[in-house]
């Protein structure tokens, strides 16, 4: 596998997160065409038309050659392709693979076929992945968890709870942008230091969290968990989210029922979804769970080893006024989470609550170690409760998030000479909307 | 107004909820048609379509008559007339006013039309009534809170924070289901009395919660707040909102991101919409808010009161031994909500969150008065956390609900004769799923 060549140049550049491997798909309005919205795949720097290719009569597999496939590859989402289910994205990868790769003449020798099927960069403009129907954000890692727990003077900073479930809560789909799109800073009710009432104002502590999240390819009906065995068929794959959070309106507002506007203003995800199918090289087995009893239902059957990802990530951060100056402000890993994404997804519908195509779940903030502030996955932590500042490589200092300051998630994963990216998330700070003034 | 009639007889009956007053909006499957989704409205014991009103060119207004009117009328769903905006469902409702009219000919004198147009109850199975976006829950009753404070020791019962702003939380769309769809009992965590480790088993504590809840009609952009005074543009209509709950899994789940999977398995609405409009004669002014200040977002321009309505509710439940037993177990009022419709939808977006068409938002558990047991919104007020019983007409005792259970809300509105109501909320509970079992 690792000896597997594209003939796209690019696809070849030892830093290239798109390589043969990897062949994610993703949403986008092709320019060069007529606007409309088209499901894409990416190698290298060019991107790849899916409806164009199948098209071109270059998809002759079972399922994509069927009506149900062709319309899938036809939509302007990726919720029909996702709901095809497993085998069909398997389809999809294999049959791109052999086309994309150096030994393969089809395309490589078709310039007219190349030129209706292969896009610029510049020409596409990426949308959301996936229509979601409904954004799930769970609290997964242990040290991000643990490190809050602390700084509220919990002791010890886990409740009992965390350890026996992944915890969990309802996001807000409405708002889930794709990377790229400017985040406003927003207004609400902060409670001043010392002050009895709280004020109308803008938000003067604004956060990233670094998350990943995974969509859900075909879902479950309503009333039928899915179990841990069975949760990767229900997965299309994962993608890079920042769920920003205005945490001096949350602290106003959480207790008792949860997180609702200070984090309901954006989250942004990365536009190319990674399939499990790529990542499955960097499949590694999950810290193991000590922290109590993990119920039957949490559990696979017996001998299967719960599986994570190997994939690293870092966040950077970049003003205004230096935009070309990147702060690495995060170092991290996916695979330092406690819980798994199949025990997400079995949690989440243990229940009885239906998943459907399109839902995005996101594991949390994804923080390393509590040893290692470079790889605390928020700035709450990093200048925990807002006590520290930190050095920009530019100069300027930051507690949180400023006005213009940019922010840029990425992940990657290499093993064996397989690389495999998520290209990355990002989105600048805007000014709050003066027309929204008290 | 109280003295229009309709020529459809069962319009006339005086405990009718559909009078020529209301004339709500739902969705359904016509069995006598093709089994398709057909926009609806309802007349006495009468489905009206919509759709076949509009292709005998009876909606000759100018929206209706437009295409995106006629469009909207053919489709599947509401959502795209509650798109069209506040002028169309005024436009909607007043034509259908004068067609339904004891004085207008143009139906009653035409059996044909007539043949093609209404249908009887039993001729339709109603769905949905809207695709729910993002479906959101308030916690706005100060009794309800107060109570829930009270029973968990909180002195004060409220804390700081509810009084200054609608609590409330995201909830589950995907499980957002029409009156009459049984409910499955949960299984979940649960931590039984003083045990160290929580046990996977079956909801033992399955609740009601009696809510109401409106639709979004046309949404607003990502970054815009909607004002105080916009809010009702943007609402279609209200419903019957059942919020079931697992209370012992609720218990172990919520802190601290709030309920989960203890409230994602199952939100039961009533099918029929009914409009602001057709609630006008009912407004009234909402109660005085003394807990705290009340900061600017959350208030009305200068001169324009806060109303909300004076609608009647109920809750009723019977044993599948005595089906036919109902007892009264809740009696309440929709005026009692601290918080009104324009504040939630005002305090949800405040951060710039985008409310979309098809959004559900509900009010949270509707209690009447702290003093008065029988107008407790839930079993968990009215059992007093499960410590009280309560006697069943048919001679049984609850705590909380059994298997085979049936829980129906009714609302209505009653002012100088007219009359307006909201039809039923209706589910039963099923046992849990064996498959599911440990």
């Amino acid at each position: 596998m690792a000896s597997m060549s594209s003939f796209v140049g690019s696809a070849q550049d030892p830093h290239q997160d798109f390589t043969i491997h990897n062949l994610p798909l993703g949403i986008g309005e092709t320019w060069a065409g007529d606007g409309k919205r088209t499901v894409l795949s990416r190698i290298g720097d060019t991107v790849v038309n899916l409806d164009a290719l199948a098209s071109g009569g270059f998809l002759s597999g079972p399922i994509l050659s069927s009506d149900v496939g062709r319309s899938a590859l036809r939509s302007n989402s990726l919720n029909e392709l996702a709901d095809l289910g497993p085998n069909a994205w398997f389809e999809l990868r294999q049959t791109l693979q052999r086309l994309l790769s150096s030994n393969e003449g089809v395309l490589r020798d078709d310039k007219a076929a190349r030129e209706k099927v292969f896009y610029g960069l510049d020409d596409v403009v990426m949308r959301c992945p996936m229509e979601v129907g409904d954004y799930t954000d769970f609290y997964s890692s242990k040290e991000h968890a643990s490190n809050v727990g602390a700084m509220f003077g919990r002791d010890p900073p886990l409740m009992h709870n965390w350890g026996c479930l992944p915890v969990g809560y309802h996001g807000r789909a409405s708002s889930v942008v794709v990377s790229g799109t400017p985040v406003r800073r927003p207004r609400g009710l902060v409670l001043p230091k010392g002050a009895t009432d709280p004020v109308y104002k803008e938000c003067g502590v604004l956060d990233y969290e670094l998350e990943m999240g995974f969509f859900v390819g075909q879902g479950n009906d309503l009333g039928c968990p899915v179990p841990c065995d069975d949760a990767r068929k229900h997965i299309l794959g994962l993608v890079l989210v920042n769920d920003w959070s205005a945490r001096d309106i949350q602290k106003f507002e959480y207790v008792p029922l949860g997180p609702f506007t200070a984090k309901n203003f954006a989250t942004t995800v990365s536009p190319w979804i990674v399939t499990l199918d790529a990542l499955e090289p960097f499949e590694m087995e999950a810290p193991e769970q000590t922290l109590a009893p993990v119920s039957s239902y949490l559990c696979h059957s017996a001998g299967r080893p719960r599986q994570t990802y190997d994939i690293d990530l870092e966040v950077s951060i970049s003003t205004s006024q230096n935009p070309e100056t990147k702060t690495i402000a995060t170092r991290s890993n996916f695979k330092h989470l406690y819980w798994t994404i199949d025990q997400m997804l079995a949690h989440h519908t243990v229940t009885g609550c239906n998943a459907r195509t399109g839902d995005l779940i996101a594991t949390g903030t994804i923080t390393g170690s509590r040893e290692d502030p470079m790889s605390y996955g928020s700035l709450l932590e990093k200048s925990w409760g807002g006590t520290r500042n930190f050095k920009l490589d530019c100069g300027a200092e930051r507690t949180y998030l400023l006005d213009g300051d940019r922010v840029t998630m990425r992940g990657r994963c290499e093993r064996g000479g397989v690389r495999v990216g998520f290209g990355e998330c990002t989105g600048v700070v805007l000014p709050a909307n003066p027309e929204a003034s008290n």
